[in-house]
């Protein structure tokens, strides 16, 4: 090919690079090959859990974690905008692997998570995922980034949104029921985000508590450990139950439940997940992410189909009104929602490009004609050239 | 913490490392962290473009496409034994994005894949596509690879798999309607598993037949070109018609379906998206993969809902017959399915095995303990140890 002239320059970071290659078209034969006039090569940033770790230690967690709740706000705030749906799960006797695809007229974004609640007995965490943004003018992936740390992120972030449209103001002391891996993100979105200051610790195992008391007493967070769920909420402003067992619990009963309280049922997300005793959720208004999700995977499972429930969405929005008054009980009864992945991704991208994180992968082949996938082939026969290396994290 | 020994040991280069190092438990305190007895790795096998093309060269694209053959042909043989659903699509006015999921008892797959059009105008694929192979028992995801060259082959495989239960045995000919990035691999699956000889072509644009031709005549296969369908299809054994316009289109009609013919319809595969008149469907027995996804993709939805169909594993098992005569036509309505993929991504991983190819990612944490995600964090604090790092393949 006569090549005259290649300009190589990024477009976005995020999205591709396109090596211009100018031709004179006249000296082609009939029966030459397709124009090379733009090679266009398809990068996907790549955000492995160590970079997502450092893009959490340089810019401080609390940002972070407000972050993202920023953006989750400002994505609810346009929620007809987005094709939703409720996630694909392929459920097995041990555990359930999702995906979670969600799109608007832009952006494409997907979540694959597991949830596996006897991983601990592999030493592997319950939850692990990843995501992808993608392209929808083209179908281009332009990220692929770990979610397992960012999931955590999100869920507390999104738990504080829901708080802090639905707690009393005036809210110190929050109960936390269950004190696994996404307890210490609950404590500082609490914290960060409503100003609680102290936090009622309870699990069935005491090795969790531990570490719990351990972690936050290193961040400067006051914590209480109780024996019992029940002397752990008795005060409490707020109750967040997020345990991890794979069945049809009652954590929390409505005895337990005084006037005033918010509850953040963090933890029934999945069809036969419930942690909430049904009569928790009769003790006032319940809200929701997307509700035909929620009807299926939420602790709302266990009411029939015509139970009352609100789209979060819509209180944001200011559509419906959250709390009522200081005494009555509000129930946010979460399981995640693709929506707030979407959000997620988008903040560590933007966070990423800020931070000048540029690793990419090569997902998708770089074609010399787009209708000519076949001569990827030939190309790269004998290739030299570096291909993509992964390099091992040291132990 | 008191590390006695270190054991360091690969269990399967697709799973994990553990990382064994037992501990004096008698000298911790009641409120030391959790015990770190072993720390589990989760590494990621990843193939680029690049490594797949690789994979492809070395072991010959002829044995590559019958090794897919036969896997598909394995896991279709134990079509009950897999958890199955419709693709979830989201389509804009552009294009369609799509995430493929499939499991059976104990690996899981998915595939995400884009279908626009008119990408050639930014001279990017039509197609691109990756994928995942994930641990059903954790919920590990073991592999992730480029599926855009793999879904090449696995369709052109599958069509020949197909093809082989339905098309006459003294089959020779085949017309190949649509000369994309897909024509060659079918062209090659139909020469090297039924003996194809000599390739018909037509496509509206010259410029794709141009690189067909040429690409056939440089790995030493017959064709001929031809400026219609009418004309391309006339006396061939068998018809393969993969466009890409996203419109109800009708490329093939009745009065071009000659006795004895075989159809492998590839194209139209998705709402609003088809390739053969109706009346090419009632020209004899057709056959599909998975029949709640064809209803609503392949061409057969055109038909009515109780439109006599026969799910392909129901002949490839010997439950149902193929072809009854040499006379009859046999139409096979592809829309390419989750299990293929499955199929595909478990040959490469294998031979990836075989290749001794280890190149992994971190997209998930390594965590000292499963409930203890927050630390994490601090582990990895102005960490100097070699973060995961993305070569960029030279341009």
């Amino acid at each position: 090919m006569h090549t005259k002239l290649i300009i190589l320059f990024g477009v976005d970071f995020l999205q591709y690079w396109l090596i211009a290659i100018p031709q004179k078209e006249t000296t082609m034969s009939n029966h030459s090959s397709l124009r090379k006039d733009a090679i266009r090569r398809v990068n996907t940033l790549f955000l492995s859990a160590e970079r997502v770790a450092e893009i959490i230690n340089r810019k401080g967690i609390a940002e972070c974690i407000a972050g993202v709740a920023a953006y989750i706000k400002q994505d609810f705030l346009r929620w007809n905008d987005f094709d939703k749906c409720a996630r694909v799960a392929n459920h097995s006797a041990v555990g359930v692997i999702e995906l979670m695809p969600v799109a608007d007229a832009r952006t494409y974004a997907f979540k694959y998570v597991n949830g596996h609640p006897a991983n601990y007995r592999y030493n592997l965490p319950t939850v692990m995922a990843f995501g992808v943004l993608a392209d929808v003018e083209t179908g281009i992936p332009n990220l692929i980034s770990e979610l397992t740390i960012t999931t955590a992120i999100r869920t507390a972030a999104m738990s504080a949104v829901a708080a802090g449209a639905l707690a009393r103001s005036d809210s110190r002391t929050m109960a936390l029921i269950g004190n696994g891996a996404q307890s210490e993100f609950q404590a500082l979105a609490f914290h960060h985000l409503l100003g609680i200051e102290t936090f009622h610790l309870f699990d069935i195992d005491p090795n969790a508590t531990d570490k719990l008391v351990a972690n936050l007493a290193r961040i400067g967070l006051k914590s209480r450990r109780f024996s019992d769920v029940r002397t752990a909420v008795k005060g409490c402003d707020i109750v967040t139950t997020v345990t991890a067992d794979k069945t049809n619990a009652t954590i929390l009963t409505a005895d337990m439940v005084e006037p005033g309280m918010h509850i953040n049922g963090v933890g029934g997300d999945c069809p036969g997940k419930t942690e909430l005793h049904a009569d928790v959720l009769r003790k006032g208004p319940v809200f929701c992410e997307f509700e035909p999700q929620s009807r299926i995977e939420g602790d709302m499972q266990q009411m029939p189909a015509d139970f009352p429930v609100t789209e979060l969405w819509q209180v944001l929005s200011g559509q419906v009104v959250g709390r009522s008054s200081a005494d009555q009980v509000t129930i946010y009864d979460s399981v995640g929602f693709a929506l707030e992945d979407y959000s997620a991704l988008r903040y560590m991208r933007d966070v990423a490009a800020e931070l000048k994180m540029t690793e990419t992968v090569s997902l998708i082949p770089t074609l010399a004609h787009p209708k000519d996938l076949f001569g990827f082939l030939a190309e790269n026969r004998g290739a030299k050239r570096p291909l993509l290396a992964a390099v091992a994290v040291a132990a």
